[in-house]
C-alpha cells in the first residue's frame, strides 16, 4: 500500500485519542473466562435498578415497527418533555445520547479557528469533540477537583465560542452552587455559548435540579444538556437532549442526523417520563449507595471526593492500576481515571447494596495484595 | 435578545438545508385526521415485510439490559459480519445507520479546504455532510439519471479528498456495471477516497452484490458502506457499517461516537444475519413489486426510471406536487424529489402487493383529478 491513509485524515482527527468506555461485562468474561452473571460492573455510572417497567413495555410495543424509520422529529418525546420541563418543543434537540448533542453543538458553533473552554477533570467528551473539529481546547485548572468558574470566565478570549460546564461533574462528582453559576453566566459575553451538562442532575438531593431551566430566558447563550442514560435507566438506548432557545435549537437540528434517535429509544424515553416512581427509587438507591460506599471507603482508610452524582472517585494511591486489575480478577469492574489526569483515583459507580458490598470486599482484598507486594 | 445565534454558527452550517425525511404515518394521521392503520407509506424505501422473527426475538432479549451501555466495540456484530463478508473485524466501522458512517468519513478526511465529488441526483446526505463541514461539493451532471463515472473521474482536482458513488443509486434506482466501476477505481488517484454506498445492493438481481468486496485489496482507497435499514428490515434501529482497510477503519473508529449503535440494534442486526430466509423473501417481494409497479405505471401511461433498488422514480409531470398532495389525502405517502432536482418525478417505494395496488389506484385518481383541473 503506497498511501498513508492516517496522514490523509484532517489535522484534528490525526491527533485524536478516542473515548475509553468502561469495560463491558461480556468482554471481561471473555478475557478471564469468568461467568458474566457473577461479574459486578460499577464502571459506567449506569442505573443499578434494572429497567423501568413502563419503559420496557413501551420498548416492546415499538418492536412491531422495526422496518419503519423512526420519527425524525421525535414528536411524541419532545411533546412530553416540553410539558414536563415547561418549555416548548421547538427549544429541544434530541441526540443519540447527550454525547451526540455535545458533538453537534461543537460542530455547529466552533471550527478550527475557535477556542473551547472546559475544566480540568471534566467529562472526556469535551476535549474529544473539540479536537475532532480541530478547535483549540482550553483546559482550565480545577479548584478542589471542581470547576473554577472565575478562572474559566477569565479564560474567555475573542476566539472563544463555547464553554462546557458539567454539573454535577463527571468523574469527580463535584457540584456548583446556583449563585456561582449565575455569576458566571453574567460574566460570560453573550456571543459565547455556555453548555451546562446536567447528565447527573436528577441525583442532586437539594431540590435544585431544575433551577437551570429558569435561566434560559435570561441567558440566551445557555444550552442545557441532559440524558436518559443515568437516573432514567436507558443507557442501552442512547437518548439525550438539549434545552436552549428555539433559535439555537433550529441550528442544532439542521446538523444532527435525521434519524439520530431510534424508534425503540423514542418510545421508551417517552414512557419512562411517566414513571416517577422509578425515578424516585433510582434517587433513593443512589443516596443509600453513596452513604454505603462513603462509609466503606472511610473504613478502608481511603480518601474520596464527596460526590453529588451516582459515582465516587476514590483515592487508592500510586498503585491504582494494579488495584484496578485486582478488582477485575475478582470480577468487579470499576473505572480507571488516569486518562483524566487522576492516576491515583478509581471511579466507582453506585450499585445495589449487594454490589457495593462486593466492591468494598474486593477493594479490601486488593489493598491487602498491594500491602503484601510492598512488604515483600 | 441582542445576539444573532444563527449568525454565530460556522459557515457551512449557516447555509445548510437539513435532510427531508419521508412523512411518518403518525404525522399524516395527525394532520388529516386519518386512521394510521389505513395509511400506506411508500416513502422511505422501507422493507414492507415487517420484521424478521429472529431479529425480533434478539431485540426482545436485549431489552433486559436497558440500563447498561451498549458494547461500544460491537464485538458480536462485527465478528458475525466479518465472517459473512470474509473480512476481518478490524476492517469494519459500525454506524447509527449508514448516514452516520457517511458523515464520519467526511469529517475524518475532508475539511473546509477540500472538494467532495458526487453525482447529480445522488443521495441527499452526500451534499449535506459536505456542506456541514464547510467543504466544497462538486455535483457532476448525471448521464441518463445515473452516475457519469468518466465525468466524475475528470472532476478530481488537487483539492478532492472524497468521492461518493451510490450503487444502486437513490432516488433514481440506476445501477453501474462492475467493469465501469473498476475502470473508475483505476482512474482515481489513491489519495482520493472513494465511498461506494451500497445501501441497496441486496436488491441486485444479477448476483453481483458482493463483487465490490473483492476490490478492497486492490484499491486501498475504497470504502464500502452498507445498511441494515433496507433489505434486512431494521430501519427503526439505525445500523449501518463500512468495510475498508483496517487503517482507514482505525481512523473512522476514532471519530464515531463511542456508543453510536445501541444495544437493541446490535442484538437485532447480529441475529438477522442468520435469517437468510428473511433476506430471500425480501428480495422476492421486491422483485415482484418492481414488476407490479412498472406494469401499473405503464398502464397509467407514466414513464419511470428502471430501478435496481426497492423503489421507482416515476415521472408524473409538472403537477407532481399536486399529485403528491392528492395521494396524501387518499392515505398514500410517497416521496417528492423536487429537492433532488427532479420536480416532475415522485419516488415510490416497493410495498406489498396490496400496498402497490393502493398506490396505483390512488395514482390513477390523482391523475384524473389533475386532468379535471386542466380541463376546467
Amino acid at each position: 500500500m503506497s498511501c498513508d491513509f492516517q496522514a490523509l485524515a484532517v489535522a484534528g482527527v490525526r491527533a485524536l485519542s478516542p473515548y475509553q468506555p468502561g469495560k463491558p461485562i461480556e468482554e471481561l468474561a471473555r478475557e478471564l473466562g469468568l461467568d458474566p452473571a457473577g461479574i459486578v460492573k460499577l464502571a459506567s455510572n449506569e442505573n443499578p435498578l434494572g429497567p423501568s417497567p413502563k419503559a420496557l413495555e413501551a420498548a416492546r410495543s415499538a418492536l412491531a415497527d422495526l422496518c419503519r424509520y423512526p420519527d425524525g422529529n421525535g414528536f411524541a418525546l419532545k411533546a412530553r418533555l416540553a410539558e414536563r420541563l415547561n418549555v416548548t418543543p421547538a427549544q429541544l434537540t434530541l441526540g443519540n445520547g447527550s454525547n451526540d448533542v455535545l458533538e453537534v453543538i461543537a460542530r455547529c458553533f466552533a471550527d478550527s479557528s475557535s477556542e473551547v473552554v472546559f475544566s480540568q477533570y471534566a467529562f472526556a467528551v469535551y476535549p474529544i469533540v473539540t479536537q475532532a473539529i480541530g478547535a483549540k481546547g482550553i483546559s482550565v485548572p480545577a479548584k478542589d477537583w471542581g470547576h473554577d468558574l472565575d478562572a474559566m470566565a477569565a479564560a474567555v478570549t475573542e476566539r472563544t465560542r463555547l464553554i462546557f460546564i458539567a454539573n454535577p461533574n463527571n468523574p469527580t462528582g463535584t457540584v456548583l452552587g446556583r449563585e456561582a453559576i449565575e455569576v458566571f453566566l453574567q460574566a460570560v459575553p453573550e456571543r459565547v455559548l455556555v453548555v451546562l451538562d446536567e447528565a447527573y442532575c436528577e441525583f442532586l438531593e437539594d431540590g435544585s435540579q431544575d433551577d437551570s431551566l429558569g435561566w434560559l430566558s435570561r441567558y440566551p447563550n445557555l444550552i442545557i444538556t441532559r440524558t436518559f442514560s443515568k437516573a432514567w435507566g436507558l443507557a442501552a438506548l442512547r437518548v439525550g437532549y438539549s434545552i436552549s432557545s428555539a433559535e439555537i435549537a433550529d441550528v442544532l437540528n439542521r446538523v444532527r442526523q435525521p434519524f439520530n434517535v431510534d424508534s425503540i429509544a423514542l418510545a421508551a424515553a417517552t414512557a419512562v417520563l411517566d414513571d416517577q416512581d422509578y425515578l424516585e427509587r433510582s434517587q433513593q438507591v443512589n443516596s443509600a449507595g453513596l452513604r454505603q460506599l462513603s462509609d466503606g471507603f472511610r473504613s478502608l482508610g481511603l480518601n474520596f471526593i464527596p460526590s453529588a452524582g451516582n459515582f465516587i472517585a476514590v483515592e487508592v494511591g500510586a498503585n491504582a492500576a494494579a488495584i484496578y486489575q485486582s478488582l477485575l480478577r475478582q470480577g468487579v469492574i470499576v473505572r480507571p481515571v488516569a486518562g483524566y489526569g487522576m492516576p491515583e483515583h478509581l471511579r466507582v459507580s453506585v450499585g445495589l447494596a449487594t454490589e457495593n458490598d462486593r466492591l468494598l470486599a474486593a477493594m479490601a482484598e486488593a489493598l491487602r495484595e498491594q500491602g503484601d507486594v510492598r512488604s515483600d
